[in-house]
């Protein structure tokens, strides 16, 4: 249905993007128009694979969790065939949340407005006084699309979801050492930030900003100077083939078909992890024979990101909750039979990204602050930001699509 | 005066309107355009009656009391010649309110800001500086319409308010034996919800959800269930007709020239009242012989609902205050000599519509969350729901008039 | 550029300012819209001098403080040169807060995101990383417009700010005996009112509210009542010649090319100064040989009211946060060598304006919330209100003008 409130949203992006200049960053209203944010959730957000946890999570058939982005809200559930299945979170019949707990095990998911009682799969099973003519068969759980890589779960809301499977195809050797099926979350946490979400994603898409905001960050990690970065990566990428590692870079980000980057990049000497003291912090993943002093950037699409060192690997989220407001989360991640107190602690663990993202969330507050000026013109873009140029791409192709 | 801002707001109802599908819920634009909620407030709400209290808080002259809802403010005044009067809470002059007080005795009202000064029956007394040209006389408080109805005060913001004559001649003759009259408030509660008024409505306006969302009020209300009512409608209309109620059902919701709802109904065997225990909570009302183990469901408008059990009346009122923000206010009225203490204990004859009204908080909150998905899409009405049907009638009626 | 945004916002007042009837106050949208409010700071507020603070607060060179409202921030400063300058804190690369400190010292402006380096100037200093064919010198901070006048600062982000060279000129010799330029600011306050700027600068334009809102200033301002003034206005003029003022009154405000205002008006007997008891409560300013109980009005274009008494000088302004959201900022000034604790007291010299704005603080927000309603019609303004239709004009003036 066409409402003339979604069809005023609709128009705006178009005219929007034609204004942006390439290699420059984005007009004021993309970042504080609400018609655009809502526009942004329903066509670029739920037109997007977004990574929402890990297989090991629901273990078991039952076992669910939610994920919620802006208005939307999604069951993961491992139905009673062992199927990782999603749903949209909204009855059929007068569109209740379906399920408010945000975890744990059903049988089934039973509304708590009427009670219209769904399967684990999503079908209807019962509806009260219905009257005749009324097929429950019509009436199921909307599905969303999920896909399972290595252990990552990753849905999207959309009938027509961009493809995954060559991308995937690429990835997968690259990825294989890590063992990634082969983990467990050891902590996650939520920085909420006063800006708009894609403040925050193209605050992790470049690293100009990690000298002059991130001190502990760049003690230890190259990728803050391309110089020092390059002089390092021979020796690394030797290194790293000797643990185990693929030596092979990986970019096709901000292209149609696959939105896929795979990079491993020198910490600094003296570093084997990402850690304050450059010291391990958890058991090696998977099939790792020694630390290299790396790190690795996977990007899967344009709104998940990962981290893996040697010895842990992080999930990165930036989950929008209005036109201004975004929750950062960052997930923490160790090999599955890690066990903490003797494997790994996890304030040690945590205190890299912590102090990292505490940093983020006051510098991305502050471009908000800026770009909210009537007066705001959008800057060029340095050299070291072409993760936001690509990611400006995919969003415009997105955007006016159609 | 038509501005560009409103001239927008007054075009949307109408082609949400056509995409609304009958006997299906609204789109979800009702519940969630600012634009809408607006235009419901200016229209739908403006040109609705609404009940806001009962004559014996106003028994003696320049007695007052304010109602508000959205941004709207009334005055219920009592004047010197005892007439019930309601006047626009907008001072003439800049549009102050004029009154500021929740409620109490006035012998005029005085405008905090400039001192303009009005009469308890609206006329403007007196205006400091306005020059030569400046007649008082056109300057008085903007009447609101306003009916008495055995005791309940009705009010209507339009000037051109919905015809109630002919459904107060109906029902008179139905509510006498209860004496409306003879009434005084024993309680107010306000339950607000972050929800759309239209959610909190509907919710009451169907008890299709009672058995699986209201465990306490299902225990002894039988409108859970319509073969169970069936079963038991012979034998109460006879024992109503003992303690002296008419035993006659009168609908006429949803018909333009009415909205006029009257039906008792069967507690379940054991509940005399609608009380924990199922015992009287407050002396027998009016001409009452008996308790007759019934409840009466009035409507007068679609906005106010009232539930007469035999020794007590509660009344509805779904109050918006911003698009998904209203407030639940529920009255309880006993016998006007009723004594606290000797004849009822508060905390007794709330007991029920308090946990039901905690659950119906959760309820709807729950709806609105679901209907905020974009993925959200009207379901079916159970043949249980035909209340939201009749107001959807009216609804569109109202909203696409002229 | 235009976006549809943008647009669409102004389209809107064009048509409104036709609505309003000259003489009355103006209609609901300029008080409600949210578009009319962002229309407001990007057309009005950032088309007029805004008076922000007083040179004796960066007396050094690198001393600078920030000034904001809506969602501008400007840097004023006092550059190596020793000239004050104004800045957009917007950075030129991705639009971050360049300065977050509120005021200090500072030899260069850094952007806390990624250290794009301003000089004091304005000039951008140093940018990393930017690649050729980028050109610093095209990169500096948007100046804004600044004036001094008798040591107090304006500034204006407009490139186009309204003359002010021909109201200076005749309002310096009305404002010499003052020696404005030798201030030192005593305390500054901040009364937040949940109502729209026009509504908190309407307040501050009349007294006609004076008598009725305001009982400790009406004691003592005989601006209250325009009949006790002139009886009182030729002995003040007289005594005020003697202590050396001069007793021309000069009125431009709304006329288009100069908003200036000046008028020395008398208290009433037994008061020398805006104080509980009528007594001094800071060393006589200036030039003046003794008090000669009266308070001078200054207004320096539609947004800046200086109230200077002989021993004081209060600054006031009404900063809009949101479209129903404003800082009432009250400034109190006295002569530059007056020293807290011998010769003032805090207390005594806030106490008339810190009542006198809790009145104000309650009487705006009683008037936008009758605003509010969708019945408020604009009513006729008094004889004693012509401040606000000079506003009006002036408003509307540049609102339309294009």
């Amino acid at each position: 249905m066409t409402t003339p409130a979604t069809r005023i949203i609709d128009e705006i992006p178009r005219e929007l993007t034609e204004a942006h200049r390439d290699g420059f960053a984005l007009p004021r209203p993309f970042y504080t128009s609400q018609a655009v944010y809502e526009n942004d959730i329903k066509t670029y957000w739920n037109g997007s694979w977004i990574w929402v946890g890990h297989t090991s999570q629901i273990a078991e058939p039952g076992a669910f969790f939610l994920f919620d982005y802006g208005p939307e809200s999604v069951i993961v559930v491992r139905d009673r065939e062992n199927t990782i299945r999603a749903h949209l979170n909204v009855c059929r019949h007068r569109g209740s949340r379906v399920c408010v707990r945000r975890s744990g095990r059903a049988t089934v998911f039973s509304c708590p407005y009427h009670a219209w009682t769904y399967e684990l799969n999503g079908r209807l099973r019962a509806a009260r006084a219905m009257g005749d003519g009324f097929d429950p068969a019509d009436h199921g759980l909307f599905a969303v699309h999920v896909r399972v890589f290595h252990g990552l779960i990753f849905v999207c809301v959309s009938d027509d979801p961009p493809p995954l499977d060559a991308g995937f195809a690429k990835l997968a050797p690259l990825v294989e050492p890590f063992d990634l099926e082969n983990l467990k979350i050891a902590h996650s946490e939520t920085y909420p930030v006063p800006a708009n979400w894609k403040l925050a994603l193209e605050n992790y898409m470049e690293c100009y900003h990690c000298a002059p905001s991130h001190r502990d960050y760049s003690r230890s990690h190259s990728l803050k100077d391309p110089d020092e970065m390059s002089a390092l990566a021979g020796p690394l990428l030797e290194k790293a083939a000797e643990v185990g590692l693929p030596s092979v870079a990986l970019d096709e980000t901000g292209r149609a078909a696959a939105d896929i980057h795979y990079r491993r990049y020198p910490l600094f000497p003296g570093y084997k992890t990402g850690s304050r003291s450059g010291e391990p912090v958890a058991p090696l993943l998977g099939k790792l024979r020694d630390f290299d002093g790396g790190a690795t950037d996977i990007q899967i699409g344009p709104l998940n990101n990962f981290l893996a060192y040697s010895d842990h690997v992080m999930g990165y989220r930036f989950i929008p909750r209005g036109v201004q407001q975004t929750d950062i989360q960052i997930v923490w991640m160790v090999k599955a039979d890690a066990e903490e107190g003797r494997d790994y602690d996890k304030a040690t663990l945590t205190w890299l990204w912590h102090v990292t993202s505490l940093d983020d969330e006051r510098i991305i507050r502050h471009n908000q602050e800026g770009v909210n000026s009537h007066g705001f013109v959008p800057g060029p873009l340095s050299t070291m930001e072409w993760g936001i140029e690509a990611f400006y791409h995919g969003y415009k192709d997105l955007m006016t699509r159609g």
